[in-house]
């Protein structure tokens, strides 16, 4: 019988916001799960190895082992969970407000973070990096911010904590100042448990000099 | 009244590939829709006009105005219309198989087509563009093809056409026959009328030179 089908198995990289994501799915639906890391840069990057390619061609964490079943690509993992494991829901009930989060979600998950992750990174060059990181998370948190505008209540669409997306950027050094609105949303969502559990700085492969 | 509640309308640029998706989905569910062409290069790009800006805070096309609100990042349109005009449907029922259409469509919409649009590739400088778009698409169709060896029937999932995602990138000369899967699946795509019909060469705002 394999592992999937007892209870699910996420490759994941503690610092990975696309993991984190799941992570935060998981936790709200209080679905049980192992975590396997898979470290982004150690011996060259374990995302490399050919069992992991197996796992997923794109070479990317999040994967999700469940029902049998290897899924990758965040919002793909968690639309699937909400499909199979209806409550609590991540998704508003109304279509129009469920077109808002993932209409948000593709943003950050589609316009934002392709850009900045580290194969991206890598072919950029060194010396590009930072303005590079900078200038696609501006643009989108530019248009974020706006858009929240009409959408947001105490969290991004609404007053219920919905597919989370809103990450903090602190690597990148961008003026957080700037997007008050995503500022707030992401202070209320990280004091919930589900964010405190999954937080990038409390995995099992985190770092020790990392840990909080 | 709304020109929204009337009849959707779609911003689009015929070239676009994500405009093409939404095109397609509307076909697909035979929508009446105008066409308001947004030209992504003529005056500097027509997306940064401020009336459309506040349409779309990202810039970008399309963007669907329906039912009274405005709905932009493709996969996000396309599930709204899955949602609320269900049949033809373009997503499977089987969740799993759902999760791979989702799981396809990510891949294209968030690992490939990000890293080649336009504003991306002014970043990234004339002299290296065409490099850089074929490093995104060779390793974003070295995963897609080892993924639709496991899911493709007559297309991407099975043999009903689902959200349709798979693309001709013809224009920075990938090799198509490392793609054996993804090539012919693309040719049985590209004769139904629902693509035929939205084709970039086939619409309101398709130069001359470039019609067929």
């Amino acid at each position: 019988v394999e592992a999937g089908f007892h209870h699910p198995i996420l490759y994941s990289y503690f610092r990975s916001s696309c993991s984190w994501r799941v992570r935060i799915a998981l936790a709200l639906k209080g679905i049980d799960y192992e975590t396997v890391p898979i470290n982004l840069i150690k011996d060259g990057g374990q995302q490399f190895s050919k069992d992991f390619q197996a796992l997923n061609p794109m070479k990317q964490v999040p994967a999700l082992k469940i029902d049998g079943i290897t899924i990758h690509q965040s919002l793909a993992i968690i639309e699937y969970l909400e499909e199979t494991r209806p409550t609590p829901r991540l998704l508003p009930q109304d279509p129009k407000k469920r077109a808002s989060v993932r209409m948000i979600s593709d943003l950050i998950a589609g316009g934002i973070q392709p850009l900045q992750n580290l194969s991206v990174l890598k072919q950029v060059g060194e010396e590009f990096q930072l303005t590079w990181a900078q200038n696609a998370i501006i643009s989108g948190f530019n248009a974020l911010e706006q858009i929240l505008q009409s959408t947001a209540g105490t969290y991004c669409v609404g007053d219920e904590v919905s597919c989370p997306q809103v990450f903090l950027y602190y690597r990148f050094k961008v003026d957080c100042t700037l997007y008050p609105t995503i500022s707030s949303i992401n202070k209320r969502l990280l004091v919930l448990e589900a964010f405190q559990v999954t937080h990038p700085c409390r995995q099992p492969d985190t770092p020790t000099e990392l840990r909080a």
